[in-house]
């Protein structure tokens, strides 16, 4: 019989599974062993803290260690990394940070929920006191405080994906001014070009600078400022503050060292049950490549809301259960400042160059949230990404300034159910002039896709 | 080869269908005989021009006729009326209201569209001067004229569904006092009780005066004032307006006598090219009965997506294409006051009397549109009927003040797809705290469900 359910980790994916497992074995010891202070913090809500939406960052701890342990019988110890992983033994040694104590704790069953980290690349003063990633909620205290004591009025972001493109936003509504630095030829990379015109326009209304297709060579303090030297014009910037939003990379590297298999992405690999290659060691959240429903292979696009499922279901089958997670769509949506940019399934490019969809074509069109009449109607631009071999959609992208987060849901519902576009063109969809036209963007894109 | 293609009725449908007919078949003859003076408006707007949000009706004339004359080549007769349908012979008798000249039409395909007509219950006095129905473009001019002649301040809405309410609304912007009366013991009949309440008493909120379990026998007009006599308390009331919104019933008496086979509603059957039982003749929007997508059978649910989209395909199939309609989920949305509800599938109440479904079951459960700390965070109440035989999701009802409307529609593609509660749990759904949470309400509705 089971007795000691032990976690790495307690963020979304660790407190869901040590949640459920309380549920389902009221008399387990269940430990969670988290490196930072925090547990369970709203990780995407930190740029609304920082940008003053939010008043307080007590908002976004979700989760105390001290409600977990007195509310949910969840042994939670913060300030503890784990070191290794003996699967042969079934134990995991790990070290107490603030006593440098080391401690060996057994197992029956091993959830690992390490999650990602920022990844910082190795540009020459990086180290620099005023240069932040923003990935925890400690990133984003140590940001405030910086901000607050260095009276920051000029902020350099690295990186235009939705991390910088909302600290962006959080920057400007401080009176911060905002430049991005970007290496590829446009913002939100994972976005089709065509897609991000209008919000790359947007950007610039709202005094952000944009650099494209530049890239940092180096950062120098020299008193309060930070020198940010580019490849290519205008060469050198100066702020008082750096983030760098440059992607994160899976934490992995304990499951490796213990002969755990891990992905081309470095995510470790799991099945549908959320079982590592190893007997009794379950993994989920952003440590873990996805199957991807459109590609039918293992990605690595770490979000919230699959961390959350997997932690959920790693927990549950570990105590015996069985449930499946049927996969992702990286499903996605960003705030731009009065943009909102959804996207699911493949993009156009993605769906090219996968080799898997030879025949794939798009359609875009823009059509008005509501009936055209009704007073607050705004565009929306809705791109389909259709598979010609059977007529499938096989990804969506939007953008407008109302009503697209949930409207890129009903797409990514259909995509998950293999719909073709004659099927979501003919989809039964709710009207009413102040919500929707008759025939929805959905339904126009649909329509002329199945032309 | 097909020449003549006559099309009964030039609203949602019919046009529908004329403008697909003139796309394919540049060269054909299209006629097109409305009763009324207007084609293509847009009906579900009334309401708002009446409240005054939207400020003129020529908003709601999608398509007149000299635009479809002149644009679309299309032969709009309006002002003339289809008495009868000869199938042996393939003509129609039609008469010019405006002359009273009586014309005889060849066809070769005929499309019936004539779309339905408001119920006004027999009830001693309804003929009164200042009783109206809300149906048409012309119904909404005359009472926004008799609101303006005759200084109205008190109205009386019959019947509570979504036109009743739409108008109470419209009427309470106006600074017309309301009161409302409807036979069943709760608003919105089509909604389950459970679903309705919030709602009921928003209205009272808004100074609406509401009388379940209440009918009207009788009216009678003293001057410029109606009293409306009640079966039960306050047994009278008096008002200067009166709205009969007691439903519709489908205009298919021309069809019926030209032995054309209705259903028990007396809505036209047709199949799923929306072919009728007789060869050569068409039948599209709120004057037949569609395929329930759920239920497996012909339903009579007038709405205006199912008539938009059942036009163009019967113009499609007309001209010798084959494609199908694969059915419906009367899907709907209303705006009362401030609240959104919405529904889609079976209410739990039909699905039990229905027969069909005797393990029926369902959840509620209420949950923030957007991440709890974000401002503007509001609740959405959501219910899900399930199908306990296979756990499958067979309807939802929503209500909340925001993001209901595309949230409904996420569920209707769920059922579309036959999809169970665990399928709709595991759904990939867009997250980001100004938008959602990282489950959704409807994650949330659907893993109660689940359990």
């Amino acid at each position: 019989m089971d007795k000691n359910y032990v976690i790495i980790g307690g963020d979304a994916a660790g407190m869901s599974a040590a949640s459920k497992i309380r549920r389902s074995k009221p008399e387990s010891n269940i430990i969670v062993f988290e490196k930072g202070e925090y547990i369970s913090f709203a990780a995407c809500g930190i740029p609304y803290w920082l940008g003053g939406v939010i008043d307080s960052d007590s908002k976004l701890r979700i989760l105390t260690p001290e409600t977990a342990r007195s509310k949910r019988n969840i042994d939670v110890r913060n300030f503890h990394e784990a070191l290794s992983i003996d699967t042969d033994n079934r134990t995991i040694v790990v070290k107490n940070i603030k006593t440098g104590d080391i401690i060996k704790q057994r197992y029956d069953q091993l959830i690992i929920a390490t999650g990602a980290r920022a990844i910082i690349p190795p540009i020459p003063g990086v180290e620099t006191t005023g240069i932040f990633p923003l990935r925890s909620l400690s990133h984003g205290q140590r940001i405030n405080t910086y901000i607050n004591e260095n009276h920051v009025r000029h902020a350099v972001i690295v990186g235009a994906g939705y991390i910088g493109l909302e600290m962006a936003e959080a920057f400007v509504s401080r009176g911060i001014q905002v430049e991005i630095i970007e290496m590829a030829h446009q913002i939100m990379p994972n976005y089709d070009g065509d897609m991000v015109e209008k919000v790359t326009s947007h950007l610039k209304e709202k005094g952000v600078i944009l650099h494209l297709e530049n890239r940092v060579t180096g950062f120098e303090k020299n008193a309060s400022t930070i020198s940010v030297s580019l490849s290519q014009a205008p060469h050198i910037l100066q702020a008082e503050l750096v983030i760098m939003a440059t992607g994160v990379a899976p934490n992995s590297e304990i499951a490796e060292s213990a002969g755990i298999k891990c992905g081309p992405s470095k995510g470790i690999k799991i099945n549908a049950k959320m079982q590592t290659s190893v007997d009794r060691v379950w993994a989920a959240g952003d440590c873990v490549e996805y199957h991807h429903l459109v590609l039918g292979e293992a990605v690595y696009i770490p979000l919230a809301p699959s961390a959350n499922k997997g932690g959920r279901i790693a927990g549950d089958n570990a105590t015996g259960q069985s449930f499946e997670f049927p996969g992702i769509l990286g499903t996605s949506v960003v705030k731009v400042f009065d943009y909102t940019m959804a996207s699911t399934g493949l993009t156009e490019k993605l769906a090219l160059s996968s080799g898997k969809f030879p025949k794939a074509r798009s359609v875009v069109i823009t059509e008005s949230n509501k009936a055209k009449y009704y007073p607050g109607a705004t565009p929306v631009t809705v791109k389909l990404v259709i598979d010609g071999k059977n007529n499938r959609i096989i990804g969506a992208q939007m953008f407008g300034k109302a009503d697209v987060a949930k409207r890129i849901d009903i797409i990514a519902v259909a995509i998950t159910a293999k719909m073709t576009a004659h099927d979501v063109a003919m989809l039964d969809l709710s009207y009413a002039p102040p919500f929707a036209p008759v025939y929805d963007p959905i339904h126009i894109a649909a329509g002329v896709a199945d032309k």
